[in-house]
C-alpha cells in the first residue's frame, strides 16, 4: 500500500484531490500494514493528534512499564534495583537500540541528558579534532537552541572559535566549504528543518564535509523514528536527537549522543561518576570509561528513561521501510487536500517526498488563531513563528482518515 | 520527643545501652511527632531502609501524582499539557518548593539536569567572578565525582584554574585561605561528607570565604531534605543538590541548582532554549531570561521532574526541626547500640549530632560480605570503598525499632 499511497499522492497533486472521499481514505487504512500499531497507543477519543513531532503520543506497554518501574522496581527493589532491574545499563541498553533505528554500531549510542547538553558535549569533541581549525559552520535557519548552544560552547571557550552561517541546503554548504573549508571545524545541522522539514541529503553533506577535513554533527531530533537513518554509512562524525518526539519517550524524555567509535578516545567537558571506568570505587582520581560510556556524566534519570527505552522497544516492531512509505503518503496526501481546498493556505513544505521529513508546514498570517480553532474542533498541531501551522504525521498512530478529518475541519476554520 | 531522645542518646553513649529494650524503643516510635509521615510511603514488607541517603523511599502520593502524570497530562492532555498542567512552570515552581527547604529566598533555585551539570555550571558562573582568581580549592575528601567536574571544567577552558585540594573540616580551610585566599575563585565544598556524615559549618566556612573575595559554592546532595539549611542567612553565593536522596524523587530525579540573585546577571555555558527569555518565539538570537529561569538549558524532564515536586510537597509539610532532632536520635542511638553490641566495628561518623549529617559509617574489613548478609535479612544500607559500611536514617519513615532491628542483625552477622 506504501507506493500505491505514493502513486495516488501524484494523482492527488497534479489532479482532483476533490474527486477522493472518507471512504477511499478509510480503504487506504484498511490495508495499511502497520494498522496494528495504531492500537498500541492510548490516543484520547475526539482527538487528531498531528504534533507528534513536538511530543509523541503514549503507548499503552509504556505505561505498564513506568508502573513496573514506579512500583515495583522503586518501590519495592528500592536501591537494590541498580543492579536486580539492571538499571545502571539502561543509558548504554537504551543507546543500543536507538543505534539500530538510526544505523549506527552497537556502543556508539547513549542516552543521557537533554539534547542541549547533549549537543554541548557533542560539539566540544568536535572542536578537539583539530584545534587549529576555528569555525563552526551551520545551516542559518537551524533549530534555535542548537545555535544557541554553539554561541554559548564559544563564548565559554574563550571566543577562540566562530560560528559561520550559511544559507540551507547542500548546495550553499558545498559553497561556503569550497571558499573556506580549511578553516572549518565542525559542521553542525538539523537532518530535518523543524520549520520547512527539508531534509539533508546526509550522505552528500557529510561527504562534502569531510572533502575538506572537518567533522560532520548532525541533530536528528526531527528525523529519528520517523524515517530511516543510516550513521554508519553515512560515516558520521557526531550525532543528537531528541526523545521525546518521533520516539515516544515522553515529554522532556532523555537525549541521545552519538560518537563514532573512532572518536571514543576524546575528553568530555563535564566529567561525572557515571563516565567513570569504575564508578562504584568513588576513587578520587577521574578515569574515564572505555567507549560510548565515557559521555555520561550524573546519574541517569531512570523513570523518563525507562519510558523512552519502552517506546523504543514498540518501534523497533515495526518496519522503517513500511513507516517511511506511509509517512510519504500521509504527508502527500496532506499536502494535496490542503491545495486543492484551502488554496489561500501556502504550502512552505518541500512536495518531494524524498527530500522532506514527516511534518507539514502552512502560512497563514493569523496562525495562532487558526491552531486554537483546530484544536476546539480535536485536531491539535502546533504553531511556529510568524505565521506557521505545523503538522505532524507519525506513521505508527496517524491514519489517512485523520488526513482526511484534519483537512476537512482545517476547511471549516479558514 | 525529639529533645527526649537526644538525652536519651546521651545516656546510651556513655552508659549501657545494653539495658535497653526493643520496648523501649517501640516507645519512642509511639511518641514520635513524626509518626504519621511513615505511612505515606511505601516501604516493602520485611525490609528495613537504611539507604535514604542513597535512594529516597516511594511515597504512595508520589506514585498517585506520576499515574496522573502519564495517564492524563502525557496521554489524555498530550501537547497541550505543557500549559493545561503548567509542566513549562514546572522547573522553577519545583525549585521554590526546594528552596523553602534550604533556607533560598523565591526565585532563586531552579531543578534542572543532574547534580553533575549542574555543578559544571555552577562552578562556570563562579569562576566569571573574578576572573584574575586561578584556584578552585576543595576539601581532598569531596564526593569524587565534584572532583571530576572541577577537573574536567579546569581542563575545557584550557588549564587557566587550578584545583588545590585541602584537608577536610573548617580549620584547615581557614589555614590555606589564610596563605592564599587572594587567589582563590571559589572553595567548592560538600556540606556533609559522603563517607564520615561529617557535617561543615556552613556559615563559619561561606563567612572565611567571603573575607578573602572568593565565593562559595555547596554541594547539599547529603544534607537538603534530612537537617536545615540556611542560605539566605549564611550569604551562601551558589549550590546544588540532588533529588533522589532525602528529597525522595526517584531514581535519577533531576537534581537543582540555586544562584543568589546578586549574581543573575551571570552568563551559562549552555544556553538553551529553556533558559531563553521568549523560548516558543524560537528567535535565532539568545536572549537570556532574567531571573534563575537563565539557567535552564533544554526540556525539561517532566515524568520525573513531577515525582520530585510531589515528593517535596509531601516535605514541606514535616517540621524541619522535629525532622533534625529525630535524626539526630536515631544516629545517636545506632551508634550507641553498635559500639555497646559490636565493639568490633568501629564507627567513623562523629558522635556529636550538631556536626553529622543523618547517616553513619562504620569500619569493616570485609563491609561488602558483611552488607550482603544483612540485606538477606532485609536490612539495607550500603557499602562505600575500602572498608565502610553505610546506613542513613530518614527521619520521615525509618522508626526506632528499626534501629534496634538493624542492629541486632549486625550482631548476628559481625
Amino acid at each position: 500500500m506504501g507506493s500505491y499511497g505514493e502513486t495516488r499522492a501524484g494523482i492527488w497533486r497534479y489532479h482532483a484531490a476533490m474527486t477522493e472521499t472518507r471512504d477511499s481514505f478509510a480503504a487506504l487504512d484498511h490495508a495499511d500494514p502497520l494498522q496494528r500499531f495504531r492500537a498500541e497507543f492510548d490516543l484520547p477519543p475526539g482527538v487528531i493528534y498531528l504534533d507528534g513531532n513536538s511530543l509523541g503520543a503514549l503507548p499503552h506497554r509504556t505505561r505498564e512499564r513506568l508502573r513496573a518501574v514506579v512500583d515495583r522496581e522503586w518501590g519495592e527493589g528500592l536501591i537494590r534495583s541498580w543492579g536486580d532491574a539492571d538499571w545502571i545499563g539502561m543509558p548504554q541498553r537504551t543507546g543500543d537500540k536507538i543505534a539500530r533505528l538510526i544505523g549506527a554500531h552497537p556502543g556508539e549510542v547513549v542516552v543521557t541528558d537533554s539534547t542541549s547538553v547533549d549537543l554541548f558535549k557533542a560539539l566540544s569533541l568536535a572542536l578537539q579534532v583539530d584545534p587549529a581549525r576555528r569555525l563552526v559552520v551551520s545551516d542559518r535557519n537551524n533549530f534555535p537552541t542548537d545555535l544557541y548552544v554553539a554561541e554559548s560552547l564559544i563564548a565559554h571557550l574563550g571566543a577562540r572559535h566562530e560560528l559561520a552561517l550559511v544559507d540551507s541546503g547542500e548546495a550553499a554548504l558545498e559553497a561556503f566549504l569550497a571558499s573556506r573549508g580549511s578553516e572549518v571545524a565542525v559542521v553542525m545541522n538539523t537532518h530535518v528543518n523543524f520549520t520547512t522539514a527539508r531534509m539533508y541529503d546526509m550522505a552528500r553533506a557529510t561527504a562534502a564535509i569531510h572533502r575538506v577535513g572537518a567533522v560532520a554533527l548532525w541533530d536528528l531530533s526531527h528525523s529519528a523514528g520517523a524515517l530511516p537513518l543510516d550513521l554508519a554509512a553515512c560515516d558520521v562524525d557526531f550525532a543528537v536527537g531528541c526523545g521525546y518526539k518521533y520516539l515516544n519517550g515522553g515529554p522532556g524524555a532523555p537525549a541521545y549522543l552519538y560518537v563514532a567509535k573512532r572518536f571514543h578516545h576524546l575528553r568530555q567537558p563535564i566529567a561525572g561518576w557515571m563516565g567513570h571506568a569504575s564508578p562504584f570505587d568513588f576513587s578520587g582520581q577521574y578515569r574515564a570509561a572505555t567507549g560510548i560510556s565515557r559521555y555520561l556524566s550524573g546519574t541517569p534519570p531512570v523513570i523518563s528513561m525507562a519510558a523512552l527505552e519502552s517506546s523504543v522497544d514498540l518501534m523497533l516492531e515495526a518496519p522503517m521501510a513500511e513507516m517511511r512509505r506511509k509517512s510519504i503518503a500521509l504527508c502527500d496526501a496532506f499536502i494535496a487536500l490542503v491545495e486543492a481546498k484551502c488554496p489561500r493556505l501556502e504550502v512552505i513544505t518541500p512536495r518531494e517526498g524524498a527530500v522532506r521529513g514527516s511534518h507539514v508546514s502552512l502560512r497563514h498570517p493569523r496562525s495562532q488563531d487558526v491552531m486554537n480553532a483546530l484544536i476546539a474542533r480535536g485536531v491539535i498541531g502546533d504553531c511556529r513563528p510568524p505565521d506557521l501551522l505545523r503538522f505532524g504525521f507519525a506513521p505508527l498512530y496517524v491514519r489517512y482518515i485523520d488526513v482526511w478529518d484534519a483537512v476537512e475541519a482545517l476547511v471549516q476554520v479558514v
